[in-house]
């Protein structure tokens, strides 16, 4: 039987994410993000859809790297303003009843402590279906803001990221035993202390002795999404992801990212088909292919080119501006600058790919594919994506709010559904239930549940 | 004209709070705090009552200084587990539109950076309904797993506070000029970089050189809570905050809180008429006088003396299982102990007053009085505390969730409303119009407004 395909709706607390300058197509409302009735709408379109989840991305900092200064992100709208994406997962879950939520949460950037009672509070709070994407941090613009000079390399924010999740995975796997809350009005007995356990930790970057303050929900540790692609970055992911997101403009540099993905999982010790990949897309479609197609086109002149370099430029550190709009690869001195160019000739090989090229590119969906057609010719195009680069969905990014989700709702999700390829109903339960076939709670081989606590520190404490 | 009177109501997100023991109460569902469904009805209960704000406390750890140990805190359900509270806040917006939040947050624990952003987030969000209720912490356990050996000595905790005050009051009011947002679709500039400005802080304890991530939101600073008492609390309480919590069993000794809180607010320069202060409280009423007060004497039955004591050792530090439950005043050896008890014979100057007193007094709503009897009666005593105390309303505590609460919206609020010292409806705008009675932003006098932001720095980044 052909594989289901997943949708994920990739979107950021902020005017615009992953299509600079769409913003400013008329029909785009995606200025409207400070009001909350803006993200009821696509809460609930998206739970229509049946969306596996709305995936909240999210930088600590502004993107200063073209032209050294943050000016052109502050003028063309590249992802700043930027609000706190936590707060939007309350207001979205309390008017959907399945669809699960994915936040972005750099761990650089609060102490374990207080973020994994803040992120057990959601997990309550949705019954059950918040996912965190595990990031490290990526902009030196957020380092410097949080007092530090400049991020930690590259490697040692992996050291700090694998202390920092034995931290919240003792006080969310461990801290609180099954059965512990008794709330037994008659007894008069809230929590047995016997069964919570302070965790005694003593690492290298943090130090937490007592117990976690929240009592278990209904994951325990949130559905773990991950999205690194460096070496180490994999080998994290394959250790820890539940799911992962990939984005790359053609279906080899996804592949690949895919296999690599896998190998990680399987170099872990974990299940290589239990890990769950979506690759980034943009949908434009209509109620005909012509439509599609117009639709293309006027979006595509909405694209603001200074505004793709801003965004390139931070996602690779390399200063864009110092680059004609038509120098190709050879003419690009940097290393991260020629990889970044090198990996859109993927998507047409064919071709001499340009810095503008690669700007126009990024200016509809990001650093993923545009599938754009009829119905049935986008749905071709979405199982030969999946079949052919090992993804399990589509984490699918927008170029006008909501309009393109609208689309895909009522054009693509039926059409698939007619081919047998994607859900006529959720899957009853958790986001981990939903997602992995099983749960609610992590499976016993995942590193969150080997965690040890110190016992003897745990009976002195009584 | 005889002043209006005030309410708001006093929450945390863990079963029970004010009342230890009360959970056990058959009526009582606070145990329902991980249910979204618990806080939607409370909101809109509040709502429908004309409550200025739910306030939602907060510790960042566990009362463990009664017999050293956490265990009494967990089995007798001492504000523990306990759960974020801001994660309640969009939550509760999306079923009201008046009702204001108050949210704890306890500044030693998050860096300003990422603070400022989230409640910039939720006063979009809420559309101008947030307030912040400034606590600079105060327990041992809560610093101990932010990894400090012990919190910061009391004076200087308010040093650090200044400071961390001086950057999130930069970056809400100075870092984006009013008009700044052009959201110009026609010109494609989304904000006009030469009005946002890095705030280029360089402090003691904080490096914070950029520009806040959120563009301006409603209030730009949060409406601003203190609940301090001592000599620096007040002389803080003073400067920054427009509106106070007092908490005190008698009159006495509420009214030299509140009188002490106005003195500090002249002292620092500002209208001390303008500053609200709310009195803590716990309304017991009914359908008639005798309902009530067979209400209160259910509700005493199950205060849990043991559980009160745990959290009276918490608020003082000192550990009262050392003590005998009948031990009095002159029996006791620490300053902190006596001084804790003494305060407890202003509710009634006539008696000696034992532990065990002490304990059952706070089983029912904490610190403040318990004002019981039918809605004329308990009117004519909160008519009587405001005018004696110089109040401007109260902080409602419960002792059964939701019952309390709506035995206050059902039967005080009209008996007061009849009487003309109870609003009958919301005042239009943001929390700070409806508290302030002017708005949306803080008064040009406040210190808020008076920070400076270095401007060679801002036209260095441009």
């Amino acid at each position: 039987m052909a594989r289901q395909i997943r949708f994920n709706a990739f979107q950021m607390n902020t005017a615009g994410h992953q299509s600079p300058g769409l913003w400013r197509h008329p029909r785009d409302s995606s200025h409207r993000y400070t009001d909350p009735q803006h993200w009821i709408e696509l809460a609930q379109l998206l739970e229509r859809g049946l969306f596996d989840a709305v995936f909240l991305a999210d930088v600590l900092g502004v993107y200063d790297v073209y032209k050294q200064s943050h000016a052109t992100a502050l003028a063309r709208g590249v992802q700043v303003p930027l609000n706190d994406p936590l707060a939007l997962v309350p207001l979205m879950a309390g008017v959907t009843e399945h669809l699960g939520f994915g936040v972005t949460a750099a761990l650089t950037y609060e102490h374990p402590y207080t973020f994994a009672r803040r992120l057990s509070t959601l997990d309550h709070l949705t019954q059950g279906r918040i996912g965190w994407n595990i990031v490290t941090g990526y902009l030196d613009s957020a380092a410097r803001n949080l007092g530090q000079q400049r991020q930690l390399a590259h490697d040692e924010r992996y050291d700090l990221a694998d202390e920092y999740l034995e931290v919240v995975y003792k006080l969310w796997e461990k801290s609180w035993e099954d059965g512990a809350v008794l709330r037994d009005k008659a007894s008069g007995i809230y929590t047995d202390p016997a069964r919570v356990h302070p965790i005694g930790h003593e690492g290298r970057y943090y130090s937490v002795p007592g117990i976690h303050l929240s009592e278990p929900s209904p994951q325990r540790t949130p559905f773990l999404y991950q999205a690194g692609s460096s070496p180490r970055g994999n080998a994290f992911a394959g250790r820890h992801a539940e799911a992962a997101f990939v984005s790359g403009p053609g279906k080899g540099v996804v592949k690949g990212y895919v296999d690599k993905l896998r190998a990680a999982t399987a170099d872990a010790g974990r299940d290589p088909g239990a890990l769950l990949v979506y690759g980034q897309a943009l949908i434009i479609t209509g109620e005909s292919s012509e439509q599609a197609r117009e639709r293309h086109a006027e979006y595509l002149e909405h694209v603001d080119v200074e505004a793709a370099l801003a965004l390139l430029s931070g996602w690779t550190g390399v200063d864009f501006s110092r680059l004609p709009l038509d120098a190709t690869i050879d003419y690009i001195e940097s290393d991260a600058g020629r990889s970044a160019l090198a990996s859109f000739t993927t998507a047409d090989p064919g071709r001499q790919w340009t810095v503008r090229d690669a700007a126009r590119f990024i200016g509809l969906g990001g650093r993923g594919p545009v599938l754009t057609g009829a119905a049935s010719e986008v749905a071709d195009q979405l199982e030969d994506w999946l079949d052919s680069t090992g993804i399990n969905g589509f984490n699918l990014a927008f170029a006008v709010a909501h309009e393109s989700m609208r689309d895909v709702v009522d054009y693509i999700v039926p059409e698939l559904q007619r081919r047998g390829r994607y859900p006529t109903s959720y899957t009853p339960g958790t986001l981990r239930h939903k997602l992995a076939g099983r749960g609610p709670r992590l499976a016993a081989s995942h590193p969150a549940t080997q965690v040890v606590i110190p016992s003897h520190f745990s009976e002195e404490a009584l």
